[in-house]
This record gives C-alpha cells, structure tokens and sequence, in this order.
C-alpha cells in the first residue's frame, strides 16, 4: 500500500490528527514512509488544517466526510473560511469501531470518544449501556488514552489499533450502527504540486444569491447539461445570518476534463464567492484492523 | 409574546432540551404558559423527539439550524430515520452567549458547552483561552449547571438566563464570533393538529437517484419552474453508504398554495423515498437576555 517515494527525496512534513492510534493516523501510516519526525500529530482538525496554512508542515491529513454521520463540519469550515489549500488526494477508510477498556474493568458508567464515533454508535449504546455518561473527546485514540490512564468504570470508543497502542482490552468489537461506515479523508496541501494518480474528482466551494428563487438550481444546471455528474453537494451557513448558505460541490472529473473545466468556469462567474480546492485522485484504504 | 390558550383548554405536556436554562426552555417560556407538570425537560435532542413520538409529551421543542454552525444533525437524522413526526411551528431566536464561572474563580482552565456553542465560540476562545480543555456536553445549561457544582478552575458557556439560574458570574459577554449568530428551533408534534397563525413555510424529506446525472437538478427544477424559493437545501447520509444521500428541503409557502403543492407532489414522485413534515408557520422571538 505504501507508495514508496524515490531515497533521496525528503518526506513530506504530514501533520494528522492525532494522538498515536487515530484513523487519521492509519490513513498516514498506509501512504508514507514514516521516517524520524516526518508525521507530527496535532490535538485538533483545526489545528492540522493551520499547519499546512501556515507552512509548519507540508501536507495535512483530516477527515472530511463520514458515511453515516455526515461531513465534518469543522474541516468544511476551515477550509471555506479561515485558509486557502488545495486538496492534494482522497482516501476512503473503512470505520470499524470497538468498546475498549482496561483489563480490570467491570463496570462501566462513562464512555468517552470523538464525537462524530460516539454518533455512529448510538443504537448499541443506548440498547446496552442507556445509563452511562457518553463524553465527546478530541479523537477516538484520546479517549483511549484517556482510558488507559484514567478511572476504572471508564470505556472508550476506538479501533483495534488503539486497543494495541494503549493495551486496553476490547469488550465488544464492530459496535458501529450500520455496517456502511466508511470515512473519507483529505489530504490538504498549499501549492499546485501534482499527484501522481490521475485526479477523478473536483471540489469547489460557491455562495450564490440565495434570495432569488431557482439560484442553485441555475448552478446545477451548468453540471447536468455538460453531463457532469456531482457526487455531493452540501450546505454550510455563509455565516452573515439565517437562510444564508455557502455550498460544497463534488464533481466527478478532473478539471482537465473539458466539460468539467466549463462548468466550474460557469459557476465561479454567476457566483457571489467561489473557491475552488482543486482535482485530485481518489483511493480505497484498507483498514489495518482487517 | 405568550399566546394565551383559552383557561378551559387543557396545558399541552412540552418536552425540551433541559436541563432548565436552555435556549430551547426560552422557547418554552415564550410561547407557553408554565403550568405545574407541564413542561419537562429531557437531556438530550433524541429524548425530546422520543418523547413526542411514544406520546409521553404533546409537543416536543428541540433546535434544528444555527446561522453560524450550520444544521443540528441529531434533529434531521432522528426525523429521517427513526420516528414520523410533523413540525407545527418554527421559532428563530438570536444567540448570545456569555462566559461564565463561579464567582470565587482566579483561573481557568477548562471550558463547558454544547459542541456548537462552544463552535461559536471558537476565535474567542483560541484569542483568549488557548490552552484551555474544551469539553462538549449536552446543554449550555448542563455546563453551567456543571461550573456551578464543579472545579473553581471551570467555566461554561451559556446564556444570560443560565447565569441567574445557577448563580454564576458573567465574565465575558456576548463572546460568540459573529453577530448574526441566530438558533432555529422547530416545534414536533405527532398528529394533524393546525397551528392558529398561517403557514408560511414546508419541509420535506427526500432521496433521490444519485448515480444520474442531474437528478438533484432535476428536483430543483420542480420548484424553479413554480416559482417557489427554497429557502434551505441540506444533503446528510442516506446510511446506505458513502455517496448515498437524503435532503432537506425548505420551501416558502404552505401546501395551501398551489404551487408548492404542485412542487412537492412531483418530488414526491420523483423521489426514491419521501417523507413530508407539514407546513407551519415561523415566529422571531426576542431573547430574554435582552
């Protein structure tokens, strides 16, 4: 899976989500070489995000999107609002998620995880835990941490790798509601630097004239008649008050595809704002937990 | 701004996001009158909407939209997936929040919120509290209910409101990051009970075929030709796999009318799988902060 990158090229800075034992850091670990201080981990999304800003790392790795909860909301707002980067690559990581505790456990009454893992396993745990205190943490690997260094009657939400790195014991595994849980992942970068793979898919970002009726559906219309198909569309508030929206498309297509390329063209111009983050290639990650 | 009910006229049971102090117990306050037993609070999003739909309470307030922070996801998957309810009113109330701590505080190092408040909040807390823990709990109120009870070294986010009620001083106010910074909260209720002010709004629930091209353009159209704004369009996971979605559509006018009417029978049509939420009308409440 590695991509191994030419010896005497140096590795990329990759900044990630950390700590040690995130999916942020499988997805790391499947695509790079990790040499000595090339991964460096941060606490936040938000704080990755302004590494790569900031020039403090050359790639960062964030998730962008899950299957059953929706889009990370944080890693949307950042990229709209507060930085300019591109999207370097996509990877798709299948979610597998585990009820981790220490050894000597036997009762629980709080279970801690990112928020977006304690949201996809919400029928398990109010159908087997509906008295325990659910408390939402930075990352599925913090709450293992947390657990493995913190009270008794604790549980985290977490991957088989975290039960590894923090040598917790796993009471129940594939806890996760729905079996189509999968993350995608985004690799953010600040300059024009090319992927290898051919890129299969664009992103933009458009705020248009909500006040006049049919708007977004003159923008679509600039995709469907170039037979351009969207993979996603999502709204965000454009922040300047109520009914006020910014919109992320997904476009299937590079923008050296011809129709592609006149379609975005067409967007940026009937749009209030625009931001384009890019074409970049998409691939499928096997889970390390398999 | 309480409208009276006549004095024979049974109080309905209302179900909110308590504990008491919440915005969504403003709400209550605004447009009911507080009878003994007749509102109740219940902890979490998903408690109130079960609440409503098992019977337990007639009408059910919980949070659907901020303008900064975007859609309230536990709200839209729970209508989506799991109950079928109807919404009878909407409600916009301005935010404001306010940093709060016990009155004997010197330093703190943790801060309590809801996730989204503690979102809004985010420049403020990264200028001022930047190596502050954020915690997300349920409720503003729960944080400072929390504080109050809790660690000297804590201190919540939350309402004015939440202030008096759990005896906290107010250290910083209005420190959310924009000024337009409002909460939609819709009013769920089970049967075909019509409020007494006119609709003036319709929502609805749809899936549509995502592997054609143009197949959202095309729902859009329904309206577009119709004349009919759409005043919201959110895309979330239709929980069948990456790339597979439902939306929500808000649009202006009430099924009374013709041409929403006309609009919403051919998405219906249309659609893969459909669910309708009525037609309601839309109050602004002024906050109690004020």
């Amino acid at each position: 899976m590695t991509t191994a990158r030419p010896q005497e090229a140096a590795e990329p800075k990759v900044a990630y989500l950390g700590p040690r034992g995130t999916f942020s850091e499988e997805i790391a670990l499947g695509f790079y070489r990790e040499v000595e201080g090339s991964f460096t981990p941060y606490a936040t999304i938000d704080a990755v995000i302004r590494a790569v800003a900031s020039g403090e790392a050359a790639e960062g790795i964030v998730p962008v999107e899950n299957s059953l909860d929706g889009s990370v909301n944080i890693t949307l707002d950042t990229l709209a609002h507060e930085v300019d980067l591109r999207i370097f690559k996509e990877m798709v990581l299948p979610i597998r998620h585990n009820l981790l505790t220490r050894a000597d456990t036997k009762h629980i009454n709080v279970i801690l995880s990112h928020p977006q893992a304690l949201a996809q396993c919400r029928s398990y745990l109010r159908e087997n835990y509906p008295g325990a205190e659910l408390v939402a943490v930075e990352s599925t690997a913090a709450a293992a941490y947390q657990v493995a260094s913190g009270a008794k009657n604790h549980a985290a939400i977490g991957s088989l790798r975290a039960a590894g790195l923090y040598s917790l014991a796993v009471i129940a595994a594939d806890i996760q509601d729905n079996p189509h849980n999968s993350t995608r992942f985004i690799v953010l970068v600040r300059d024009g630097k090319i992927a290898s793979e051919a890129a299969r898919k664009t992103s933009l970002i458009c705020q248009i004239n909500g006040e006049k009726p049919g708007s977004l559906h003159d923008i679509l219309g600039e995709f469907a008649r170039r037979q351009v198909n969207l993979t996603k569309i999502e709204s965000r508030p454009a922040r300047t008050g109520l009914g006020q929206y910014i919109f992320f498309l997904d476009a299937e297509g590079s923008l050296e595809d011809g129709n592609v390329r006149a379609s975005v063209e067409a967007v940026r111009e009937k749009s209030l704002w625009f931001k384009s983050l890019g074409s970049y290639p998409v691939c499928m990650v096997k889970s390390q937990d398999e």
